[in-house]
């Protein structure tokens, strides 16, 4: 309480007044340049999501597809609007920062921080982005039916997870005489599941609810837990020489702990929340108490070492169980719509394509690797689907196809191999190729294999359905 | 295209594997705990937002002043849960730090970065909220009508920035024979009025479209764009001795050939605008569409050194003219309720209260001031709504109420001034207390003139009326 009046603080207020706010702050970034600059990044990247959206829609492939590529277009493969100052990119890689100089007072060496800044913002974005995402797809997400698939759910993770591991590391080791560690990490990042691009696309041709897409959705997040455990074994492996057991069994606890305890205790909380929430009456009371239950949710998963987004989808599947679903579900809608996109297109943005370039020697041992670990990726997740049992009559090509992109997940086994020193290039390019291909194969795959490619439903459609759906409730 | 492998990026997504982020990049902050932290604050905000929106209800008292309060409550002057790395502050002093280091793998080193990124974030997203609340008030408002009360609203801004500086600085000068160059800061910040603070209110009283209403957000908007100006040449002042008139000039141009610029702009591209978002067939496409072109015009507001909440109204009111404003109005609404709360939330929690304690013998002289400064920063206010001519029966004490919150405005003053060490310290505290008590008396002073006190509408009845309105057309 004995704070000075010198110690108020003024930067959210620095920004009203560009013109000064140099005065009042010469070290940091320029907060009000902070703001042109995401506010810029944001329209290049709504625009972009829409107009690779709406041209995949009409050329019969998912939005989602689109906006991927979209991200690439504009990303560090292609017109560099959007780069990230990870590696060696800084502020006048990015044509945006460009721009923004050209339009603005900014100095070229303000820049730096005004592109450090803005970045994070953006990527902090872009998480948030996943996290409604999946707290979106619990929401639409039937609790009882996923309980129902889980063995089967849980089959198809593990031997999507094991299958994929040993062909891969097996056959870098015997077949193409790779290292024993780096050919872990190549069979690691096999493992992975991208649950965010396989949902999207689910949702987007209406086949989250079948049978099929519970039991991909269960694996995908099941996936995610394995992942996070095979990533500590190999990286503990590649630090240690030797795997650290207790740490690898209190994931495995913790995961188990975490995700049925939420929806145990998230059962036992909902009739108090929503009478909380019906005694409400300001403005947006169900989506902000919503939400504030899936942050904390998401940010006890963080700090537990699993994932925010495990938290998220969690506290959307306890939610989908209450009457307030489908206002909910309607609310979330325009927060969704202005926040994944970002994920995705950032997704995009950061793949760096010119590692499947044949014209330069250097990537071509890659490119020999990398075809046999798209064989070994899509083989190693399709059989996951003939490891369903009882059954009859289910689209078993379809929950292998499912699983196949690997998306950010995979990127995450590079990055920790890459950062160790283990991965000589080619092995590095090879999974970097293994990843892009299996993330942008899945999802028109996806569409054929669930004979919907010639059905897409459009936003009306999709929405009269619903509201259908709902009356029949 | 010739980056190698290794420049790919893996900012996002390190942030999936907190237990080994670390590995990958130690130097900067921890992209999984800024995550963590970032998910810990908008659940704080949230709640603050709802439980002092929801007391301040019930006392018949507007949300927003609930949520400034709770604000406040979590803030630097009292829990400090919530508090932001400017002036002394760092991470040690936020308990919400301190609880992510107690609950993760959070170092204290580590924290500072951490703590520094979030802050940063938070900060940006009560920008994006104030952007999308003056979005909305623009999509909400009725061109002609503020077109038809234009003239009215220009003369109770001018009256409204002229009559408080002459006041207040004469005053000083000559009551309390302060010096001229703070005396004139001071009179400067008396200029000031928050158009969010009173723009909220009005909403919430459903006043908003009244003509009283309209006279006020057109003087609001008409004052920011005199504030800059106003600012412009005192800073100037405070730094040559002497007024940079071609700066000036540059300003009151631009913001003039901006402001209806973009209105004109804006009315012809409209319906090709129209044209294509009935073509799109994606989800969220009228939504996309109209952020990317009021983020376009708020970013162009931004680097001509006009301010960003600018642009977003413009980007309203001409959005507000379409066949589609009913639709997007709707669908922005859950956009603004995650939003606009972080702002309010934040402008509180930056405030510090310490000033305020007549215990301590230095706060005394200040507060002195502080009294004379509120009462020239409501009379000087107050008058403008008897300068309104041609319109028999307004409710001219309305107006002048609605011109009184200083809000963020008049901490923008506070900041250079502070920073241009031309203030003395019992100068900047009553100038802090000024701008606090205003901020704060405006609402509930707002609701009494406009004998809205006894009749809140809850959430369920104004959604009827909206209705019903809707019917009406």
């Amino acid at each position: 309480m004995n704070l000075l009046p010198s110690t108020l603080s003024f930067s959210s207020v620095r920004t009203h007044l560009p013109i000064l706010a140099a005065a009042t702050d010469a070290g940091t970034a320029d907060d009000a340049l902070v703001l042109a600059g995401v506010l810029l990044s944001l329209a290049v990247i709504y625009f972009t999501s829409k107009l690779g959206g709406e041209i995949c829609l009409r050329l019969n492939l998912p939005p989602v597809l689109g906006e991927l590529i979209g991200g690439v277009a504009i990303g560090v493969s292609a017109l560099k609007l959007l780069v990230f100052p990870e590696g060696s990119a800084d502020a006048g890689d990015s044509l945006l920062m460009q721009f923004l100089q050209a339009t603005s007072a900014l100095t070229p060496e303000g820049s730096q921080s005004v592109f450090a800044v803005q970045s994070e913002v953006i990527s902090l974005l872009s998480e948030l982005g996943v996290v409604i995402l999946l707290f979106e797809i619990g929401l639409e997400s039937d609790l009882k039916e996923l309980i129902r698939v889980g063995p089967q759910a849980a089959l198809v993770a593990v031997v999507g997870v094991v299958t994929p591991f040993a062909l891969g590391t097996a056959g870098l080791v015997y077949l193409f005489h790779v290292p024993v560690i780096p050919s872990v990490f190549a069979g690691a990042a096999l493992t992975a599941t991208s649950i965010g691009i396989t949902a999207k696309v689910l949702s987007e041709i209406d086949r989250l609810n079948s049978t099929e897409g519970q039991i991909i959705i269960g694996a995908a997040v099941l996936d995610d837990v394995l992942g996070i455990i095979v990533l500590a074994v190999v990286a503990s492996l590649v630090k240690t020489g030797e795997i650290e057991i207790s740490n690898v069994i209190y994931l495995i606890i913790s995961a188990g702990v975490f995700l049925i305890g939420a929806i145990l205790l998230g059962r036992f909380l909902i009739p108090f929340f929503i009478r909380l929430v019906d005694t409400m009456k300001t403005r947006g009371q169900l989506l902000l108490a919503s939400l504030v239950f899936a942050y904390i949710l998401s940010y006890t998963a963080q700090v537990i070492q699993l994932e925010a987004i495990l938290g998220a989808f969690a506290a959307g599947l306890v939610l989908a169980e209450t009457e307030k679903r489908e206002e909910l579900a309607e609310q979330i809608i325009p927060v969704a719509d202005i926040l994944v996109p970002i994920f995705f297109v950032c997704v995009g943005a950061k793949t760096d394509l010119s590692v499947l370039n044949p014209t330069v020697p250097s990537n071509r041992e890659g490119l020999i690797l990398a075809v046999f670990l798209m064989v070994v990726a899509i083989i190693g997740k399709v059989v996951t689907g003939w490891s369903v049992f009882g059954q009859p009559g289910i689209n078993r090509l379809a929950i292998g196809i499912g699983m196949i992109p690997r998306g950010e997940v995979g990127l995450v086994f590079l990055g920790v191999g890459s950062a160790s020193g283990a991965l000589s290039k080619p092995t590095e390019a090879a999974i970097i190729m293994m990843v892009i291909l299996t993330t942008f194969l899945a999802p028109p795959l996806l569409r054929i294999v669930f004979g919907t490619a010639e059905t897409v439903p459009t936003v009306e459609e999709a929405a009269t359905e619903a509201v259908e759906a709902t009356r029949k409730q």
